[in-house]
C-alpha cells in the first residue's frame, strides 16, 4: 500500500467496483468469478490491454478511457457474432492516482458495461510502477459452432464494412491539435464528431447475429482498414481488391479529404475505427446489406476477395497501391 | 513498433506464442479464442496482474516470472475446486526487451502450461511504456453448482491449510540477500528450498476435487495466512481462532524460526504461499485429511471458525495476538 491514507485493495474494490458486479461476480467477495455457460452455446474470449501514452493520451477523460477499454473488447465479440456475457478487469494504478479520477473511470466503466450489456465478473487491482494501464478480458456467447472466423474468406466473397471508415484517425489528429489546414477548416460540429468517434467507439454489437447468418469471415477494424484487411486475407490464404471510391466516409471525413486528398491514406491506415470488416458470399450479399441497413449499421461493399497471397490492392482514379505497412501498430 | 528491426505484434505472436496455443486458441490466427464449455459444468474465472518491481524482482529468471504469473491463477482455480480449461495473456514489454529474455519467458510459460494442463487460448501484446507486466485470465471447469466459495465458512468449521506456510516469504528474504543471522545460518539446501518456493509456487490442483467433496469454504493463500484468513472470515461474517503451534512448517522454516522466533510473524503474514486455506465441517474432517494425505498434499488443522466479526485470534505459548495489517499488500 502506498500510504496509510490510501484504501487497501479490498476497500478499493468494495467502494469503487463491487456496485458494477454482475451476478457471476459474486459481489466481488470471492477470489474468483462464476459463469454458467448458456446451454448449446460456445464461449468467445478476447483480451486487450491499453496503456497510458500508448493507446490513449494520459489526459483523455477518465470516462472515455474506461469506455474505450471495454468497447474494444466488445467490438471483438461483435465481429465474432457473439453476445457479451461479462468481463474481467486488471487495473494498474500509478502512484499519483486520485479518487476523483478513479470515480470518473468507474462511472465510465459502469455506463459502458450497461450500454453493452456486459457485467463486471471479477478483477485485480495492482500498483503499476509506471503508467496507468488496463487489461480487459471479455467473454461472449455464440450458438455452438457459430463463431464467425477471421480465417475463412474465399476468393469471390465480397468485402464489406459497416459504418464509416477513418473518423477516429482524423479525430485523433484533431484531438492532438493537428495544424493540417484541412482539419483546422472543419466546422466545430465536424471536429466534435470526429473526436467523439476517437474517444467513444461504438462497437457494432447490433450486427452480431447478421454476421453469423450472412458472413463467411469477419473481424473488427481496430488497426486500420488496410492493415486489418491484409491480416484477414493472409490468415485466409487470399488477397483482395478494394475500390477506394466505395470506402464509406462520414460527411466530416469527406469534407477533410476534399480539402486535402492526401488524408485518404490516414483514413485507410489509421486505427480505432471499431467497425466490422467481413467477407460475404455473393448469394448472401443482398440479405446482409438489407439487414444491416435495417439494424441502423449499414454495410457497404468496398471490394472482392481474390486468389493469391499478396497484399490487398487499393484502386482509385489516381492509380493503384498496396499499403505495405498499413496497420497502425500499437506495439 | 519500436524499431524496424523489431518483429511486429503478429510476427511476435506467431514466433513466440502460437506454438503454445491450445485447440481453442485457433493457432492465435483469429482475433478471439473459442471455448466449448463442458456439459454440466460451470466456468470459474480468475485474473491476476503482476508487475516488475511490485510482484517480482526485475532480475528474477524470466522462466520463473512466467511460471509464477500462471501459477497464481491456477492456484485460484484449485481453491475453487476447478480444473483448468485455458488462459489468456496480456504481455506488456518495456522498450528494452530482448529476444533471449522473451524466449526464456515463453519456455517457462510453455512448461507451466503443460504442467498445469492449461493451454494458451489467446492474448494481446502491447508496449508497456514502463515496467514489464503481465495479466493472465484463467478459466476452469467445475461441475455445475460445485464451485467452492470463500464466503461460506461457519462457526465450528475446522480451519485447514495444505502443505507448509511461510516458505516463500522466507525464501524472498533469502533471495533479496537478507542479513538476518537465522537465515544466513541455514544450509545451502534449505536456502535453495525456500527460494524455490518463492520463485516456483506449486498450486495445489491435486486437491481441487477433495475441496469440492469436503470443504465448506476455501481460498488460496497468496497474501499471507493471517490476512487471507481475516478476509475469508470477514466475507463469511465470522472470526477464527488459530493455534500457532499447529501451523505446518517446513524443516527449513523450522530451522530459521528456532534461531530467530520473531520470524514467525513473517511466516504468518508473508505472501506467496499458494497453499489452500479451507473451512471443513467436523464430520468431514477425517475424510479430508485422509484424502489430501493420500494425494500428497497433506492438510493440517490449525484452528476453528468462531462466531463474531473480529480479526482472527492467533494463540501461542507466548500469548495471543491479532494481525491487524496481516495481509501482504501487493497494492
Amino acid at each position: 500500500m502506498n500510504s496509510a491514507s490510501r484504501p487497501s485493495e479490498d476497500e478499493l474494490i468494495a467502494r469503487f467496483f463491487a456496485p458494477l458486479a454482475g451476478e457471476g461476480g459474486l459481489a466481488l467477495k470471492d477470489d474468483a468469478a462464476l459463469l454458467r455457460p448458456r446451454d448449446g452455446h460456445d464461449l468467445v474470449l478476447t483480451v486487450d490491454g491499453v496503456v497510458a501514452g500508448v493507446h490513449f493520451l494520459p489526459d483523455d477523460p477518465a470516462a472515455a478511457i474506461a469506455h474505450k477499454a471495454l468497447a474494444v473488447n466488445i467490438s471483438d465479440l461483435a465481429a465474432k457474432g457473439a453476445e457479451p456475457a461479462g468481463f474481467l478487469l486488471t487495473l494498474a494504478l500509478p502512484d499519483g492516482w486520485t479518487e476523483p479520477w478513479l470515480e470518473a473511470f468507474r462511472d465510465g466503466l459502469a455506463d459502458a458495461s450497461r450500454v453493452f450489456g456486459c457485467p463486471l465478473l471479477g478483477g485485480d487491482t495492482v500498483r503499476s510502477a509506471g503508467a496507468f494501464w488496463i487489461s480487459i478480458t471479455a467473454l461472449g456467447h455464440v450458438p455452438s459452432g457459430g463463431m464467425v472466423r477471421r480465417t475463412s474468406a474465399l476468393p469471390g466473397h465480397r468485402i464489406c464494412v459497416t459504418g464509416t471508415i477513418g473518423d477516429a484517425a482524423l479525430g485523433l489528429a484533431v484531438h492532438r491539435g493537428s495544424t493540417d489546414p484541412a482539419l483546422s477548416a472543419l466546422s466545430p460540429d465536424d471536429k466534435r464528431y470526429l473526436v467523439e468517434r476517437y474517444l467513444y467507439p461504438r462497437p457494432r454489437l447490433v450486427v452480431a447475429e447478421a454476421l453469423r447468418t450472412y458472413a463467411a469471415a469477419a473481424m473488427d477494424i481496430s488497426d486500420g482498414l488496410a492493415g486489418d484487411l491484409a491480416k484477414m486475407m493472409r490468415v485466409s490464404g487470399a488477397s483482395a481488391e478494394v475500390d477506394m471510391a466505395r470506402i464509406p466516409l462520414s460527411p466530416a471525413a469527406s469534407a477533410a479529404i476534399a480539402k486535402n486528398p492526401a488524408l485518404v491514406d490516414l483514413v485507410v491506415t489509421g486505427g480505432d475505427d471499431y467497425e466490422i470488416l467481413c467477407a460475404v458470399p455473393e448469394d448472401r450479399l443482398a440479405g446482409f446489406l438489407a439487414e444491416t441497413s435495417a439494424l441502423g449499421a449499414p454495410a457497404t461493399v468496398i471490394g472482392t476477395v481474390t486468389a493469391g497471397e499478396g497484399l490487398p490492392l487499393f484502386r482509385s482514379a489516381a492509380g493503384e497501391r498496396r499499403y505495405a505497412h498499413g496497420a497502425y501498430q500499437h506495439f
